[in-house]
């Protein structure tokens, strides 16, 4: 279980995804979670309904370690919910894992949370003073319990009224016997959308990619402070916040949807492509070739050679064999962790000038290394340009960034980062180039990251530190 | 999750150990596991406490599977209990090891059960009506529930007022974050013992050969009907139930326990041997040597062959270097099974008179094999012996046997099931004789499933079938 | 074993590594094999020398899962050569591993072998008739019997002896106790270049990849007819044969050598570019877009872009986090194989015009799922150009292709191969445009596989199929 | 590979299996195999032949592990022979395992090897001087050496001038495509027996137990000094060696053969008792009961009661779930080692004289431990029988001791040794005891390692140390 401190601040990402209406309800849902894969990789669950049993099957691991054909086919039934969780240091355990199910006067109720509540120690503390008690650190525990509270009033009211007492973000799929239940909060902070199966049934999940790998088709994304109950093929909406401006996480696009997904209504490829493209307006480099560190900047470095006219090339080359190696290296082989699984094309590289394009700087350490890679197999001169402003502030709605005094731009200057690094030149795009390459407005946007603006204050109190496990 | 209608039959047998004020709390707790892994070999864990930090660790698995240096290392503390759980056919899942642990206001509770609640639908449906929800199908979470709603009063009083609630057979180790808590339940249906460690530090265990191994000693038993609070290196009882005729599993002495531990007051493998010298008086006959099939009935055996002056011989010897084999027989092969573990010494057996031991007859089939594998070896007669009456009546109080269909002493007379395993003749232990084996009277033991005499009425009612899982 | 009939025939390439005066040779050995991982994915193995005792370690699978800290420290010594061999369906066994080692007169020998003898099955014959037993079917076994046999004369006498026996392909490494011995065919059909160690000691490999992780510094390919006796820092070399014209594997510069490596003096990556900017001339298409599928055709695609000014893109996205899934997809999950690993970008696609780069087509079977898969994203015209000529005749100089009739290419026109693969346009790059790529002649290649002109005629003849295992 | 050293002297002990006229040979030599794990639980392999192909699979690990119904089904064929090898330190890998396979002119020989030769350097010196190379350090290579130098000949001249080349201890299969031939050393160190399928097909295993376990019947022992060649149902037999007397193993008898089994035409199970009951007249004691550790010394222990009259009990159990711990007890926990093993009854044990019998003392730290463990668990006396003489001598016939240094008795007097375990009192079997015990005479038996008596001087010279492999 995580420490109670933990359950006030940003802890994950993760990504779910639901199945409505087809007999192969588990299946659908398993293929879903693999596409969703990038969103977790620490644990990987499944709960399914037939309308008389629920059914579990949930473990550590990546998706393909964690279902067999055996035990998915035991978890039968046309309803089924997912969810994929991502590794965080040190807290992770098989007790964490999602869905949570619990039963309660002889109806179940399973849980599937992609987010960060922020008022879970206050929620918590009141429930608890009601008697609930609770078996996990997961702030997804306390929709359960207040649900069950609500157990005696007709579902669409439980949900109303069990929501409403929610603050944060959500993307959350729960499931009963006989229906699925879809929740975005009203920031809509997290990515949720909705399509059409084959046969009719109806898909929930994270990202578009898992209706694209399933051979679904997109409808429509579940807007902020939408709750869609389906139930056969057939849905219907609650909308029970007032309206509000919606608060799109800006990191999903900059870094953690895949590319090939439609997140907000808009492609994240060319998105990505876009940054790039501002980024070489912004700011212009004379240099022999653009090149991404495979994979991370690969489209943004698309978007600068293509605005820039500068040539895209392939300096470094991933190594396509790379098991880990646990062997150390000899005291002679520098910089041997690069180059083990990214190897430099010493020929290529010799006497030219690289502009890198990365998608974000965090500790600056990893870059540090891959830039005295670059110099020792030949480069002239390396310039980097990243697709984003600097990243700042803590997240307090899902995503689990280092701390503050471990994310390099927290204290040190464009400068000293670059000097760090060991580059001739160092580019972020500015926050408005960012915002311009979405094609929305500042005010569609969380972008606490980089400003500091946080659309809600986060409860950062917390209770005596109760649960621990290593 | 188990099948809530497995919530009302007799599930499971389980092992306990908890250590309180020793600083390698968890570490000896594992070994009290490791020998207590005879009572469970489907999951293990561990709770553990510093005074500020509760910390768990469990896993399907055997002992030495589950737990590692390093893991065990990272449970600190003075404090931990420990469980493990018997490998029952079908349900069993992550989700239904224990320890249980749950956060209340603050305060973290864990539990560690052997036994079974005959009165838990009853409960739940109660503590559901007040708003509780479950997360598993175990009825040892009941106790939390009523632990947290009464969480208001002392700890002696919530302990006095929670567990007078509770029907059936407990044998149960909660912790808090300071203390360890031992209950029995007032007929004392499983064993539980008291030790002392060398640096004055307190030890429950199941049995008694969980002290021997750690080399702590042994002081007494838990009472029927006490409830043990242990903190730091002192203790005080809690007695909250009117005093009763107390009802032993007379099973655990029968085939349960290990031989070298001492239950009830008195060695289990001296009684195993006083049952089998009792039986050769009750059922002299005329062979030429004694047997039993390795390792059932051993040490009764020895008492038959001392009582009758008849020698011991093993004519059959285990296979010590048995993994399993996945290679299926060729049609030539007969009674495969039998030999490829345990393998008749045909030389020996030849012509000869055998009388052989077993500790109980469930099914049958393995018998039948084993009969038919002495006489294709030769054996000219082949009598057998049972060192406990038929086996006739399920077990509410812990003990998982098959249904009463699957015993082959339900609809049989011992005149057909010796026609059925192919012996010349076949005699039970009386219910007299094994009672006089033990040096108590009939009415310290539960015999139930001999006699079909329960102590407490189960509620045989259930609920709808909420919960299942693969 | 392998059937003996593969012993005339193609059957594999492989990578070898050797480090001569080095104290940590067995650990330099294990990352030169790292590197050359693309070469060989079956098996890995090292055996190493300190001038005394010889020691060795090989095993089935990647070299990171063959060698362990702990394996690697025990095989000590100055001097190590090692292996990787390619999967080869079916005949994959352990006896099959290589280094071989054999011992000798108190000799020791060990060989580690790249390439294809053509007369092997000759060389077996007569030195079975002179009293040799062999205990693999590998044609690397037939050097040891010659040296063996020629053990009386000096090391350099018996080298010549030996090897001008050969015919075929071989890129060797030999080491005794003393000494590391490097030999080239006079064609010089594989790869093999020496560097030289920080501390002065010497590196032979098949790739100049190898020589970059470990920090080496390259100097020279071994020539074509060479062999190189490496001892402690000093080298000496005997060229045996007479000379003759050398015949590159063009296969190693379109396909199989890694990017970043040097080979017959040229850089793979900068030929690979002007392969594509060739075929830019030779084939240009009015499309929207280039693009490879990863990480087939990268960089001819990038050389393409370049010479055409079309952009590149990438218009499907490879699966990070693709592990094997082993479940079934649902029926109406098309052409689920493709998608599964590399996901179209349906937004970036729609009603674009793709230009697909290859490297190369062997079977067309999964070029046929790709190119429908990009249509059913919603491509409006979908065109192919390939980077080197239709694949049609085998190769007996250690590449193992399918068999002619798998190879799409061998009965099947262009036009019908386009129709196949659902194109709507098909080009491949023509021999003149390939050799001009590599800034080579002709005269300077083996193009056999793309046009049938074998420089050596291999002995098709073979013994009695002696040798299987399973 | 091992050192050369070794190859002169004492190696290892082994087990052999082969089937000639089966259609599932490979699957009937498996069980053999499986039933004589206890001689080799380092590696096992197994060759067949359908008579036109071979086929072999052998890999380091017991026989489960090594063999699945996949491997299995694919070595087809009516004749296979298998071996299982010994786990020695250091020296075990994968080139080591057995069987050997060979190809010479298109014929194929595997062989099987059970002993140790005597003349290995000796040999292996000429055939180099002749000009073959080996591949292994075993000695058994010579034998496929030998045969292919004599393949001109006929098959039976072949064996019988290859064979009397040999000296020493071999028990020995050799495979053809078409037939099985089975081989003893004409002093008979090693057993090896023959049998009937049910089929009419033919068996020949180191033990009979492995018959009994596959259900074929035993015929008779192969004679010392047979060549037994079997095809289809028949064989016939060549005796290439001048008679003389035999010098069976006898520590065959006393420890390593299964108690199952009959060896040199007598049940080691009987004879083990025998030696109980020597020993009881031999060395009588007042003790309250005999008692063997689990499973050392069960079958003397119960022939010391019975002759003794004192009665057999356990006074130590063993955990039967013992999986190995890994973890290191805490600091109080004395004696650990043995009690997480075998479990004192210490109810039973206190103020009783206990006589343990013991099958052999190696290196005499085990029994000290346990004799230790019986004092604290309150053991008034602790008297120890042994079943056989003290062990002073290596064995240079395929027993692996370990070297006179480490074996307690080799400088110890049986006072120190008493001493040393912790003892009351300590009493060796005389070797005429033993003897007797076996119904033989002392002209039967190779005696050397309790009198140094060695019925072939081995050749103790060796060459340079050429092998060696971690």
């Amino acid at each position: 279980m995580q420490p109670a401190q933990q359950l006030t601040r940003p802890t994950h990402e993760c990504g779910v995804c639901g199945i409505c209406n087809h007999e192969d309800a588990a299946k659908l849902t398993y293929f879903g979670l693999y596409a969703l894969q990038h969103r977790g990789q620490e644990s990987a669950g499944i709960v399914s309904s037939d309308g008389e049993k629920v059914r579990m099957h949930k473990d550590m691991g990546l998706v393909p370690e964690v279902f067999s054909e055996q035990n998915l086919s035991a978890i039968r039934g046309q309803l089924a919910i997912g969810h994929v969780r991502y590794s965080t240091t040190g807290g992770s355990t098989i007790v964490n894992t999602q869905p949570l199910l619990v039963t309660h006067k002889g109806n179940t109720l399973a849980v599937a949370h992609n987010g960060n509540l922020t008022n879970s120690v206050t929620l918590r503390h009141e429930l608890e003073q009601k008697g609930s008690i609770f078996q996990t650190g997961m702030d997804s525990e306390i929709v359960l319990h207040l649900m069950a509270r609500a157990a005696d009033r007709s579902l669409d009211e439980a949900l109303a009224t069990s929501f409403t007492e929610l603050k944060g973000a959500f993307s959350m799929l729960l499931m009963t016997r006989e229906s699925i239940i879809a929740a975005r909060d009203p920031h809509g902070f997290r990515p949720l959308c909705l399509g059409r199966l084959n046969n009719g049934g109806i898909i929930v999940a994270s990202e578009s990619c898992a209706l694209d790998l399933i051979g679904a088709h997109y409808e429509r994304d579940i807007e902020p402070g939408e709750i869609l109950v389906c139930s056969g093929n057939t849905m219907r909406s609650i909308f029970p916040w007032p309206k509000q401006r919606s608060s799109f996480c800006i990191f999903e696009q900059v870094y953690f949807a895949r590319p090939d997904s439609d997140i907000y209504g808009s492609n994240v490829y060319e998105i990505r492509k876009r940054m790039g493209a501002i980024l070489a307006k912004e700011c212009p480099i004379d240099g022999d070739f653009v090149m991404p560190f495979p994979d991370s900047g690969n489209y943004a470095a698309i978007g600068y050679s293509q605005a820039s006219g500068i040539p895209l090339e392939f300096g470094v080359i991933r190594n396509h064999y790379v098991g880990r190696t646990f062997i150390q290296p000899t005291q002679s082989m520098r910089d041997f962790n690069v180059r083990v699984k990214l190897n430099p094309v010493r020929s290529f590289l010799m006497g030219k000038r690289a502009i890198i394009v990365e998608d974000s700087i965090i500790r600056g350490t990893t870059g540090k290394s891959r830039v005295q890679s670059l110099r020792e197999a030949g480069a002239a001169e390396v310039h980097m340009v990243v697709s984003c402003p600097p990243t700042r502030h803590p997240c307090y709605y899902g995503i689990d960034f280092p701390s503050p005094k471990e994310l390099i731009a927290t204290d040190k200057s464009i400068r000293e980062i670059a000097r760090y690094l060991g580059l001739d030149s160092l580019h972020y795009l500015s926050l408005e180039g960012l915002v311009e390459a979405t094609g929305k407005s500042f005010q569609d946007y969380c972008l606490a990251c980089y400003n500091g603006d946080y659309p809600i204050t986060p409860d950062l109190s917390f209770q005596k530190d109760a649960f621990d496990q290593p």
